[in-house]
């Protein structure tokens, strides 16, 4: 339990606790902020957490930003005249460090947490809290990391983290079950209606022996990927306790309250002998869905795919707006068949494979899952989409 | 009273009735279409008021729009099959075509006022209503138009616009008054609190004798503002009647019910004696304010300026979030001063004129209007903006 941030848990002593004193670029500053700040508490319910920590130390600050769940913990270089900590409204702060010019700001802990920002001829005060205050945000692991690919990951977190609930009370849908092999990885995500599927091969992840299943929240996926997004690195480090997942990413690191519960056996729902299939353009079925969906039931989204000798059509009809049809010549020669869907499950998998390419749709019947794949997947990876069908 | 538009008028008899069928560009539809839609009503109260009404006939398709304040007719070339006329929902067939390929499309009234488009391998059927029931909009009067400069009227309804009033219930205060004269036009709003005028000379006005005054309502300056960036047209016509005002841009016609009322007399409130200045950069002015602003009180947004030996500071305070401080080195040699004002207000010239240039401030005392004008406005126009002090 020693590992979780609460509030009623003061921050390690062995932290400085100074009058802080610092000059630093404006631009290193706002990078560190943006990278902490979409981490800082939305709700004002807990004041504290509406705040940076600032800790500065030889020749580095430190910024810390948690709502409890999560923590981001990110630093740079900066000229340290006094080592301390405080804490500053860290709303306010990005928003007046953005609308300021280029060029040093120095920062200065003042009395009664009165936080003094200077930079060229302007001259700021903010009112922060006591730094005793801050929770204590998990410490990366000192042993026991793995090293991921960021590309891989980055790629797996754009393909599967549309397809998660967005029920909360479905808590373990609410995360994406990530999936380590010493030789591979995949990631896999679902609400129960309609399922994402990737697996990447050769990658060569050390230490793993066996299989590590992790289930990742849906708000850690988002930070991950804007981190992800914005690093040099090849490669992140994480780890995990009983309670916290650790991702290290350029110097930054990011822990996340792990969601309990049992993720779904997805393994069970992959049809295995969808044997009636088409392949379209991706571009071609997207324009198609896009149309024919103004016209499909507004609460289910929902609109037919009919196959028959050589054609795909795609309609809807709704009493108040009326009826709509696209058809998209493709070869098909098994028997005839309809099949509907909810258009905007559709959508989110065309979007994901960046509308580009062909489609691969594979049907048994009318009644079972329908699966979607990229008809060029390399050999490194496979990415496929499973959606259940509407009574239409 | 036979030229308002109302819903149980029906529309003149000499419009084309039959059973319309033609066949028309998708990029000229497009076009169209983008240009009637913002007019559309967004209210569903009236049903026939969010259709389009389309007519065709000797190859022109004729599109129209109406919320009963405003109405507007466009029309482009079509091939016209069977002449008549039909209602479309105008939200659904907007969305509708701008997902549609470039391409021929055509447009058929069916039977119970069912339209079917088809385009390429898409066919879509919507349901519109009775063209009988699409309220008879104004026609452009067929004498007495005033032919106006099309660059000249925007520029005016951009410098103007922002200063309206936004409170319903100040129903003179809604819209902007147009001040026609033979060799000058002018345009003035004002909410009370601030006051934005510009008068351009050396524009002629053929038609006008003495002054001509109108009010024109704050959502005809919009949509007048971006039909006026979308024609090639050197002028526009103006005209007006006892209800309605009148404008013909590029071929299209906008019409708008007329604000009843006196505008105040603003001539009163333009300051005369503010003899004490300043003059600083746009561009330090705004970001100065901007800075400052996000620690002015959130209701108010109050800031203060303070005018002493060469420089002008800008300040705020409050007691959520702190105080913040920025100074502007300029020359200045008049008593000290200190006047409190609106930010956002403003903020709102600053963006008027395009964050450029320098701007003069001019001040009489603490109680008293303040005046502000771009310091290098040309001998063709001129442009100011008076607002009032707030307590502080």
């Amino acid at each position: 339990m020693t590992t979780t941030a609460t509030p009623l848990q003061a921050a390690a002593s062995a932290a400085p606790s100074g009058n802080l004193e610092i000059s630093i670029s404006r631009g290193d500053l706002l990078r560190e902020l943006t990278a902490a700040q979409s981490v800082v508490e939305r709700k004002t319910t807990i004041p504290i957490l509406s705040n940076f920590l600032f800790e500065a130390d030889d020749d580095r600050l430190t910024i810390t930003a948690t709502d409890l769940d999560q923590s981001l913990r990110t630093s740079t270089t900066a000229k340290v005249k006094k080592p301390g900590a405080c804490t500053i409204p860290a709303r306010k702060l990005y928003d007046y460090i953005k609308l300021l010019p280029e060029g040093e700001i120095s920062i200065k802990l003042m009395d009664n947490h009165w936080v003094q920002i200077r930079a060229g001829r302007s001259n700021t005060k903010m009112v922060g809290m006591a730094r005793a205050n801050f929770p204590t945000v998990p410490e990366f692991p000192e042993t026991g990391a793995l090293k991921v690919n960021v590309a891989a990951l980055r790629s797996m977190i754009s393909k599967t983290i549309f397809a998660i609930s967005n029920e909360e009370s479905r808590y373990t849908l609410n995360g994406a079950l990530l999936v380590l092999k010493s030789e591979s990885m995949a990631m896999v995500a679902t609400d129960g209606h309609r399922l994402a599927h990737i697996e990447r091969f050769g990658e060569t992840i050390s230490g793993v022996s066996g299989e590590k299943k992790t289930l990742i929240p849906r708000k850690c996926l988002g930070e991950l990927s804007s981190l992800l997004a914005n690093t040099e690195d090849d490669t992140l480090e994480f780890a995990d306790d009983e309670q916290t997942l650790y991702f290290r990413i350029g110097g930054r690191v990011l822990t996340s309250r792990k969601l309990t519960g049992q993720f779904p056996n997805y393994e069970a729902v992959l049809p295995r002998d969808n044997n009636k299939f088409v392949i379209v353009r991706s571009e071609d079925l997207m324009g198609a869905i896009q149309r024919v969906a103004q016209f499909a039931d507004e609460r289910s989204g929902a609109i037919k795919i009919r196959m028959e000798q050589n054609e795909l059509k795609i309609s809807s009809s709704s009493t108040d707006s009326g009826e709509s049809e696209d058809t998209i010549e493709t070869p098909y020669s098994y028997d005839p068949l309809v099949v509907g869907f909810n258009s905007a499950y559709l959508l989110d998998f065309l979007k994901a494979i960046g509308n580009t390419g062909e489609v691969r749709l594979e049907f048994k019947d009318a009644q079972s899952a329908g699966q979607m794949r990229p008809e060029e997947s390399g050999e490194d990876s496979k990415y496929r989409y499973i959606l259940m069908p509407m009574r239409i």
